[in-house]
């Protein structure tokens, strides 16, 4: 997607600089656009450990350019293994992560260590085709959701959204954008309420910073606001990324979402899920009762960061010293409360039967 | 309430100190314990319009104060009309404020020039008694919702509450929070989740601190993280207050409230709201179609203070410079999803037919 009107994907590769891996710094987002230059794995650990790649197909994509500079170095299997496992342990609950690295491996392991670097990036450059070929496909088979609206209604459609599911999270596109984007290239007149997202502020951050730089209408309102309008009906459609989605359609997704699906239940707004098929996990049925949540550090809570009056990035605490926090992630939505899920190869029913529609191969697991 | 040991009411009348008012200037909190000392009508509305207090109850009865500072220094008619003018202009939308206005003003116009000063601290004296009993009765009618779950369960109780409905709120108890303070003064064991309440943070910043500098054991969340809570059984009651419920028991309340409320039935979770009769608005009946909601400034979204590591107090911006940001303040929850009102004369259901138990002086109206 563009910033300012320059193409950008979230993470690439200098050919003309000595095969460098580039990255937007998120950490600095949205006060700087600050371009990383990695040259060894190292860097890219650190780069995943300390957030400054987030999102789960991101943080699959940039592990796997890890491994390019790490192959780069020392070809030789142990080095190699050795380099895998370290970049594998930089972020313990990461799903896509450790996806790409064992694709990764599967293919160096199979190629003569004089082969490995060509090989290496050759099968990262594919982790991040496909990426940004699965998020388009969504985007494809989402923007008619949006499409309808405008054309039933003859007026702006108002989208709402949750954290950031956007280009900033995936190679390009992004999840729950990709459809947002596609309608907006298309010439529809839409809209987004960009809940801020506390406690870490991904949608007033990143969302709001994407869309705006993009050019894509948007305003950013407190996570308490979307049931208000929603019952002021301000809100046509709501579309969030998800972080798991079970067999039977049960959606995880960042701290908040399920309240967002109560209103849009309560208003009859529909409320759409756009997953990659490489999130649904087809062990897990019961989200609520499988789905592990994680629990962040309380400091998320407790402080807050953005930019002081005087320019300079500052962090002020806004809970008393003397009381606790809590800090849970991420919440389960029941299917019941989902309309459907947008994935790369289409629409279906937020249920086993409605997922199986697109993904026959699946059930024989179901057996 | 007590301050680390210390009462305290928010407001109160300084005899030996020439009679001036003091207020805690709830801006520093809860960084700073600052105690204002107002000798001039002047400095009691700016008090009011800079939200040094704040919560319509404390409103009222500091702008009585306020008006016993004004004949003070001069009791004639004139001075006293024009200066019961200028406070009633310092919060268009407070109720209370007008309120408490009038009624100094109906005893003073009916009191000799002379003994003006003696009848305004008189009738302002008994605004806040008044209020701080009404509190009190909300709090012995309420406190028995949580003993009934603690005898239940026979373990700790967990309330959760959004905003600040506690004692810096009123002139004492609070009006949400008294029941609990009532329940942890008989030694219940109780625990309550404070929601964060952006965009202006009253949870952390007043219920955080009111609540811990009393004792009582609490939690900060975010205000995303209510429903998870609610899902996994860590919820026994919502106890919320309000800043208007129709006479069919609809409930205006801080901006996120319903989320709340639909979370609850979601999950068989009690939600009560706290309501002096003071707060029930008679006249109106659909609380989406007939109470106007007030839209803040943006930058109580675009922006968050705190405290900065080097002690100072900082306003951060956490939006981006380019984004849009809307900041409607309160919400309508339907009376169909409060499960019941804590008002001074008792438990009722939210409805009309419930309202009128206890107070029928009220059903002629209803003709």
């Amino acid at each position: 997607m563009k910033i300012d009107g320059t193409p950008y994907r979230s993470v690439w590769v200098d050919e003309q600089d000595g095969w460098s891996v580039r990255l937007i710094d998120q950490t600095r987002l949205p006060w700087a656009l600050d371009i990383l230059r990695l040259t060894d794995v190292a860097g890219v650990a650190h780069a995943i450990r300390s957030m400054q790649v987030r999102g789960a197909p991101l943080i699959g994509a940039v592990a796997a350019y890890g491994l390019c500079l790490a192959v780069r170095r020392d070809a030789g299997s142990a080095a190699m293994e050795r380099d895998a496992a370290m970049l594998a342990e930089t972020r313990p609950t990461a799903i896509n992560l450790r996806w790409a690295i064992e694709r990764m491996l599967t293919r160096l392991r199979n190629t003569r260590e004089a082969d490995r670097v060509v090989a290496a990036y050759d099968e990262a450059a594919a982790i991040a085709d496909e990426d940004a070929d699965q998020c388009a496909a969504i985007g494809r088979h989402g923007a008619p959701l949006i499409a309808e609206i405008a054309e039933r209604t003859g007026r702006r459609v108002n989208v709402l959204t949750h954290c950031n599911a956007g280009w900033l999270a995936t190679v390009d596109w992004g999840t729950a954008l990709a459809p947002i984007y596609t309608a907006f290239e298309r010439g529809i007149d839409l809209h987004v309420w960009v809940d801020e997202t506390r406690p870490r502020n991904q949608g007033a951050a990143l969302t709001a910073y994407e869309l705006g730089k993009h050019g894509v209408a948007h305003t950013v309102i407190a996570d308490n606001a979307g049931g208000h309008m929603m019952q002021h009906g301000d809100v046509d459609l709501v579309l969030v990324g998800t972080d798991r989605v079970t067999r039977i359609g049960d959606v995880a997704n960042k701290i908040g979402t399920y309240l967002k699906a109560l209103a849009a239940r309560d208003n009859d707004v529909p409320f759409w899920v756009a997953v990659p098929s490489s999130t649904i996990d087809w062990t897990t049925s019961d989200g609520l009762r499988d789905i592990p949540i994680e629990e962040r550090a309380t400091t998320e809570v407790t402080t807050m960061t953005g930019r002081a009056l005087d320019g300079t990035i500052t962090t002020i605490r806004v809970v008393p010293t003397g009381s606790a926090a809590a800090n849970p992630a991420f919440d389960v939505t029941p299917a019941r409360l989902v309309s459907g899920l947008v994935t790369e190869r289409g629409l279906c029913a937020a249920s086993e039967a409605g997922l199986l529609t697109l993904f026959p191969e699946r059930a024989a697991v179901a057996g």
